[in-house]
């Protein structure tokens, strides 16, 4: 039972911008331009960071719909997205994805613990500047995300079933917020 | 020095929206509709939230800037910002705005620990389900916010007096992203 009056039908993030539209938007904008814009990423790559740090913050409206969302990304390759969340050292990513999954890591639990040392990791894997910076700002923004979703305790679909159209539509129409009739 | 070479001139969160203008105006957007939109606490309890939130993550730049803000806002209680950051629940504010805090406390350590048990606190002191939302909001926004400027290693001023600018910026004009010329 989420702890305040919320729009009845929509799930996590959805009734929240549904309760409040004006900073749904910002937010879905803001999902839009990191994740579907101008990106050094693709959205799978990213769908997969933002799917990991919701995973580490146990948000399970987060992690299992945009896991679904990278699952359908990563289409030919669906044991990827699982390998991650099992181990993302020995998951069949590229080390440059590893090395920046460490600094995503790093972000969730204290972004102070960044380094040159990891960041310089990234660097030798052939990551750039765009990347790390795109990363560090996905694994900070489902933090903000997780900490939304469960900090107001919204409605977390069971059944694993329930998030695969939501994976679709995020990786298909984007992050767009629900129309509320006012 | 910043892990990546960003534009010049510009401190902390500035420097990142400079970069990447399309994710700035986004997180700029949400900052202005949350802490000066339609919004059930005044722009002061906003930046108070914030204050605190990036106070406990030891974010020494948005702390600041943010206390900075807080400080121009409550203009005829100076010792208010101080006191909530030493310890807010001793310090002259009212009880439902101790009760806000907690929430956001927990909302910063992990968000699965706010309780029906603290929120009726908030309720039982005169909280309303928009006050408790916008809170939770808050802080998980400045944990992103937070997470953003110290994981890429953002310029942090470290004269004091700097920050006094800023947060009267924010305090009058709002959260208006830097121009930059492309």
């Amino acid at each position: 039972m989420p702890y305040i009056a919320l729009p009845e039908g929509y799930p996590g993030i959805r009734s929240l911008a549904a309760y409040r539209p004006d900073t749904g938007a910002a937010l879905y904008a803001l999902a839009e331009a990191l994740l579907r814009g101008d990106s050094a990423l693709s959205q799978a790559e990213g769908e997969l960071i933002a799917t990991f740090t919701s995973s580490l913050n146990d948000c399970t409206f987060c992690a299992s719909s945009h896991a679904a969302a990278a699952r359908y990304l990563f289409a030919t390759d669906q044991v990827l997205v699982d390998a991650v969340l099992a181990d993302y050292q020995t998951a069949p990513i590229s080390d440059k994805m590893k090395a920046l999954l460490t600094i995503a890591k790093r972000v969730q639990q204290d972004a102070r613990t960044v380094s040159e040392e990891v960041v310089e990791v990234a660097r030798q894997q052939g990551a750039t500047d765009r990347e790390i910076h795109d990363t560090v700002l996905i694994a900070a923004t489902f933090c903000m995300f997780n900490r939304y979703v469960d900090g107001l305790a919204t409605l977390t679909p069971t059944d694993p079933a329930a998030y695969e159209p939501m994976g679709e539509r995020m990786a298909t129409l984007g992050y767009v917020p629900p129309k509320v009739e006012r």
